[in-house]
């Protein structure tokens, strides 16, 4: 008989992520709050099977799956009414890939804890091309043999899964991710800026800059549309910006000051305020083009 | 006959910078403060000249370039009494390889043309390991005939060599590169102190952050530097706080505001504060240890 694997929130990273299960031969307890969605998978595949709440999930399933937007759905879906937690117990494992913050994966996995459950906090990075192609990173906080348990899981989804550390670990380094990622496009777009400005082919200052020890991930990805002004996501401002609310408060708990994320997180609410919630987080140099009163690319394009 | 060329300024960089001009059998008329410097490569081969001033050097070699630490050295040596200005005319180029204001560039350039002479900005990254190796990039501003003339010069000090634009712009580029540099460091060492902090293994950020797109050429390069305490220079802070400074003004001169850059200066003010003017730039993140009240690495080494 095939292994059952619940899966709670089928977004545009819970879609592929679940049908890699699916395919891989599991059979998938789904739930998410899109009937229309539901409708669908259980059209396509026998190997998806509804289920109404979360606690319909956990009783059908001992491993659940969760891909949410933020930690209110997390904690809702986990410990709410009709909650995985009303269903799970010994020998129960709660997988959360969300991004949340640190806080609410300890307050999950301790709550699951009190049931006899276990719980790991498994958040992504590499966005809906990442798991499209099974090429999440996927950074694990838990105990070892939970993360044991859910490897062969992770290794349907991801290609890069490193075990972080205990218990909320796996949210700590996915915030550490997103700041180091936001400062990054500060970097790039300050330097565009000012040499372009100044009169300075910014393809050029891309290829010098891009041979030396200037050069990041980010400038190699998404430089050139930095300086066209093509904004299609990619991975959206308006979450890029929650996960630096995360990375704030975490450093707030922490006790680690993050002045130049603070600062940076500032001017991620300027491109929302500026309705450019929708645009790829490369758009953050908009918000300098703005600055200098001076356009690099072409008018904005989503 | 050998071609000759002049070279003022014998530094940590110029050293063995000139010395490669001399192995490629260039004869080198050299001036540079230190007396001492001259009497060693004088003894070292008949390819060097020594000269006693800019003009001196000026009189010899139809193109001089200067190695000098900031822009009043570069004025004094070009335009300043017994400066390349009194001995240069029709023919003569200047290549200045210095990192100084985009502003003191133009104006160097500009005073010469003035007399006939031409110049050239010809800023460089790779620090003294690329200057060894002749693996230099070099970013050219000027015109294109004077960087054709130039060109068997660059090739043996330096890889990479693109000529970004007009006269100064070869040093604004380098400041976009010393303003992506910082931040760079300055988002590595956010993230660093927020995971190591909350009790994950650096080294396990390091690896995570590395795979995606996170990743920098700083945090390839300079990650184990950053947390394991080791600061021996490298690029040293106070050349950094200079090349930063640089930077501000000429956005400043642009009307480009840069506040993150802004920041990250002020953290490069406070490094010199603490004494630390003289490690690596990689030892930004211990002002975040500082701010942190917690310490990543071992105690501070140079």
């Amino acid at each position: 008989m095939a292994e059952t694997v619940g899966f709670i929130g089928l977004g545009i990273m819970g879609k592929p992520m679940a049908r890699h299960l699916a395919n891989a031969g599991y059979d998938v307890v789904i739930h998410t709050l899109n009937r229309e969605t539901i409708s669908t998978f259980t059209a396509e595949s026998n190997k998806f099977i509804a289920a109404s709440t979360p606690k319909d999930v956990a009783e059908r399933a001992k491993t659940v799956i969760t891909m949410l937007p933020d930690s209110p759905q997390v904690r809702e879906v986990a410990l709410g009414e009709n909650g995985l937690i009303e269903a799970m117990g010994e020998g129960s494992l709660h997988i959360d890939m969300s991004t949340i913050a640190p806080a609410t994966a300890i307050e999950v996995s301790t709550a699951l804890a009190g049931v006899g459950a276990h719980a790991l906090d498994a958040p992504v990075s590499g966005g809906e091309a990442g798991a499209v192609n099974a090429a999440l990173s996927i950074m694990v906080g838990g105990a070892e043999s939970d993360v044991e348990r859910a490897m062969p899981l992770f290794e349907k989804m991801g290609k890069t899964i490193v075990h972080v550390g205990a218990s909320g670990a796996g949210q700590v380094v996915k915030a550490c991710n997103q700041v180091m990622v936001a400062v990054n496009y500060a970097a790039m777009s300050e330097a565009l800026i000012l040499g372009a400005k100044a009169g300075v082919d910014p393809e050029k200052i891309l290829q010098v800059l891009g041979g030396g020890l200037a050069n990041s991930r980010v400038m190699e990805l998404k430089g050139q549309n930095a300086i066209s002004g093509k904004f299609a996501p990619g991975f959206r401002v308006d979450l890029h910006r929650k996960d630096l609310n995360i990375a704030m408060n975490a450093g707030k708990t922490t006790g680690v000051p993050l002045p130049v994320t603070a600062l940076v997180q500032q001017f991620f609410e300027a491109l929302t305020v500026a309705g450019r919630g929708d645009l790829d987080h490369s758009s953050l140099i908009t918000i300098y083009e703005d600055l200098a009163h001076y356009r690099i690319g072409q008018d904005l394009e989503a």
